[in-house]
């Protein structure tokens, strides 16, 4: 169990710690989802579009997108996947058959019934009656019926398989209550459709897609994740098994940033995915479905921000480093931009975590602090201050943005000799990956909590509100229908959901923390998004 | 005015040519638009959805699509653009706004009135009365209007001018007839926007991108174009100013493959977007849209295919160089297999046009000649079929796609040592680049015809069937209003459009092929897509 460090962000503060003035009016400790919002705010990440439960994401939080989506692509690729792109509209007639077949189906959906507008006589516009479509149009919530027609037509024989296909686009689901990149009616994100000749084949691709996520989160977003099976009543419906990742965010809440799915023959029943087998006989594919969206954005704030804004982890931050040159609008200027540029192209042709290191010289005109806290909010890795006097001593002044606070309360400003930084900047941007990496490892797994009984585990989640409360290990004996009803009806009443059960668990002994049964596995208990 | 080789198509050729059998069942000069279909559907680049007027990309189609936005968002990214997103929803009441500012507003556009589907008792599903929009939301046919809203928010001050944007998205448009790449109702596309303080620096934007999609459409696509200006009766509605590049294709017609719009401050005065300026005064700003979709490819299609398929541009094509093992499934394949493999490798580790090499070593089962045939219709540049002899030898045999037959008629292959290959494969990739613009160079210029009277232009027209129209270089004094729509009439007659003023056309002398009056500038006339 952790506290955040409240005392920190309060001006007057009667410890030895010195007062430190936080960028943010916000902070964690006091109101996370406050925070939260004000992070995304702060660093022009989104904003309301006036559009209900839609956002605009602003080029900041696009760029962060953009770097997601070039990384993941690459992984999915190496992986022989092969992206295609999929109609945005789909016949609710397919639906029709998907609610028959598919318990758990939704139907908060944005419906199309018409293709015309005209006008209304009184200065406004409205749907035209005479062009009211036969059939309604569903926007897409997800695209398994249709690529699954699409898969029916291509897959004829074993030859055909696996078939192996991805699509990056934008999905709709009808949200009551929205938050921006957790829950919003449009969002982003990828989804990957295969279908396999047989099961062993479909779930080693749903295990394949659930590590490239595992590794992608760990390494890329430096998000610690557990991956790990869903419990049944967390199926994605028509799933035979769904695996997810889940971390941890800041207040304890589990996040799932990742979900891969093994669907049996279910799918290719509906869909008609069918093929001749080497010995000529017709059978049904297997087919699993893999995604993730701007959801990993939001997860990435609420893992990495602190009360002075958002932190991005290098790999995925659309500026490593930040050029600032402290502008006079005087003579020396035309000095200052010169040396500031020279450092620009030096930083930009060297490579860190693989790939040119990104670097910015901002010279828009405005107040060089004014421009240092906008981009510490934006959590810009590396921060470089250069004045008249370093360009002229070939210094640089350093701000690392994951160690922004001196011990007496001051901004960690680090000077040092232009050639010196040069020479460990590489380094710095992979130090910076590692070390918010390290840091929300060590404050997951502080916070992950082995209990042996279910006192423990109520007395925990009930206990100060101002403690965070994380996630609960237990073991337990997947018991499945109406017995496992009853352990989600009384985790409900404390607010907790059942994450998942790691993959690589340990062996367990004793029993059942709900059945008294013997346990055959460890899950994990926690509130969540 | 040019052919095209007809009788080579011909089994029974009664002249000297050997008789060549392609690899489609049309040809260009048969039937053009089935053609067209043929080159779509054998290089497996997108087919019918189901859903009317959307299509599905296939991963070949989607791949061309992905190199075209890889090499544009970087020229994007050069010009300081920057990516945002946008809600694919827009209210009704954003249109009814510029129904009343835009005359030729299209009303034409998917309207979502529900957000919830109910069962109809009867085993189907219909929109929930219940849960009707107060607002109906329009799918977005282009985003000026949500963009418009979002500059108006963001722009306060002359420092935030320039405001340039982009985004990468889908847009829907109600077609009543559509053609696969080149008209369907949903269409990928990127659009720019762009807010300046005043009328120089948006005209100054507005150029500037037309010529980013001059330099892309020459340079990337291998594709010639005229950038100029439309005519006032073409222009975008709302423009004060619009500018296109025009393509040729094969069968004679343009294809408008870019736009780039100066819109005055009327779309500012719209929505709102004012800043102050350096003076303290509130203005409105200057905007500026640009955009290219999905149409590109029907563009590469048409200008490059040929009656054996499509020929992609090495800068767009997925993979460059196809590796085709022929593989006997006995003992002799592992040798075969690591010496392809080991010839792959060497290839992805060179350079060409300024990226790694994409080669792809395909090991599917299959006849080695359905396989090669399977890529020539992909139009992938290099085909290297390697057999065991050729393996044990240190051989390749290479095939240009640009250059498919020889002159007796056989299939070009060329035996090589791989070393050699190896010392020319990055030159002769680019070669192929060259060769397919110069190509298309010379048939667009040898079908651009100037033209001095009226009656030229009706011959030309309204010539034999079986000549390929080209288009007609004209004088014209530029009329307006009244007289220009009398000329839009009389060219309406012979199904033809005024395409552009080309930007570096040369001075005119001499009278105004329409009206007689001193003519100031040409402009194109042709029939188009």
């Amino acid at each position: 169990m952790f506290h955040f460090p409240r005392n920190r962000s309060k001006r007057s503060d009667m410890s030895q710690k010195p007062t430190i003035r936080h960028a943010l009016s916000t902070t964690r400790a006091g109101d996370f989802a406050a925070w939260y919002q004000e992070v995304i705010s702060e660093a022009q990440m989104a904003e309301e579009s006036g559009v209900r439960g839609c956002m605009v994401i602003r080029p900041w939080g696009y760029g962060i997108w953009e770097r997601i989506q070039t990384l993941m692509d690459a992984r999915i690729k190496a992986a022989g996947v092969e992206n295609c792109y999929f109609p945005l509209f789909i016949p609710l007639s397919y639906f029709a058959k998907e609610a028959a077949h598919v318990d758990g189906f939704a139907k908060e959906m944005a419906v199309v019934t018409h293709h015309r507008l005209i006008a209304d006589g009184k200065g406004g516009l409205v749907p035209d009656p005479e062009a009211k479509l036969e059939e309604p149009l569903i926007v897409r919530p997800t695209s398994e019926t249709v690529i699954g027609a699409a898969m029916a037509r291509w897959v004829q024989s074993w030859r055909d398989l696996p078939m192996l296909t991805n699509q990056w686009a934008n999905v709709v689901r009808w949200e009551m209550r929205t938050r921006m990149f957790l829950r919003t009616s449009e969002f982003l994100w990828q989804e990957g459709h295969t279908a396999h000749a047989d099961r062993d084949d479909a779930m080693a691709e749903t295990l394949r897609a659930l590590e490239m996520y595992r590794g992608f989160a760990e390494e890329v977003l430096a998000m610690p994740v557990i991956a790990g099976e869903k419990p049944e009543n967390e199926r994605f419906p028509g799933a035979q098994a769904t695996y997810s990742i889940e971390a941890m965010m800041q207040d304890g809440k589990a996040l799932q940033a990742g979900t891969s799915h093994y669907l049996g023959t279910g799918f290719a029943e509906a869909s008609g995915i069918q093929y001749q087998s080497r010995e000529g006989v017709q059978e049904f594919a297997h087919t699993t479905s893999w995604g993730v969206s701007t959801r990993l954005i939001g997860g990435v704030i609420m893992v990495h921000g602190d009360d002075d804004g958002l932190r991005v982890p290098p790999a995925i931050a659309p500026q490593q480093v930040v050029i600032l040159p402290m502008l006079r609008e005087d003579d020396g200027d035309a000095a200052l931009l010169a040396y500031c540029e020279d450092l620009r192209r030096a930083l930009a042709a060297q490579h860190a975590l693989g790939e040119p290191v990104r670097v910015l010289l901002d010279k828009r005109p405005g107040k060089a602090t004014q421009k240092r806290w906008a981009w510490v909010k934006k959590g810009v890795p590396l921060v470089l201050e250069i004045g008249g006097r370093d360009a002229a001593g070939g210094q640089v002044s350093v701000l690392r943005r994951d160690r922004l606070w001196r011990d007496d309360g001051k901004v960690a400003f680090a000077a040092q000799s232009r050639d010196e930084f040069l020479g460990v900047a590489s380094a710095e941007i992979e130090n910076i990956q590692r070390a918010l990496h390290a840091e929300a490892m060590a404050r997951r797994d502080a916070a992950i909590v082995p209990m042996d009984d279910w006192a423990a585990v109520a007395a925990y989640f009930t206990g100060s509100e101002d403690a965070v409360k994380g996630w609960a290990s237990v073991a337990w004996s997947r018991p499945e229908g109406a017995a496992l009803d009853a352990v989600v009806e009384k985790l409900k009443a404390l607010k907790l959901t059942i994450r998942n059960t790691p993959l690589d668990g340990a062996a367990v002994s004793g029993a059942c923390i709900f059945t008294g049964a013997p346990a055959v596995e460890r899950i994990y208990l926690a509130r969540s998004y």
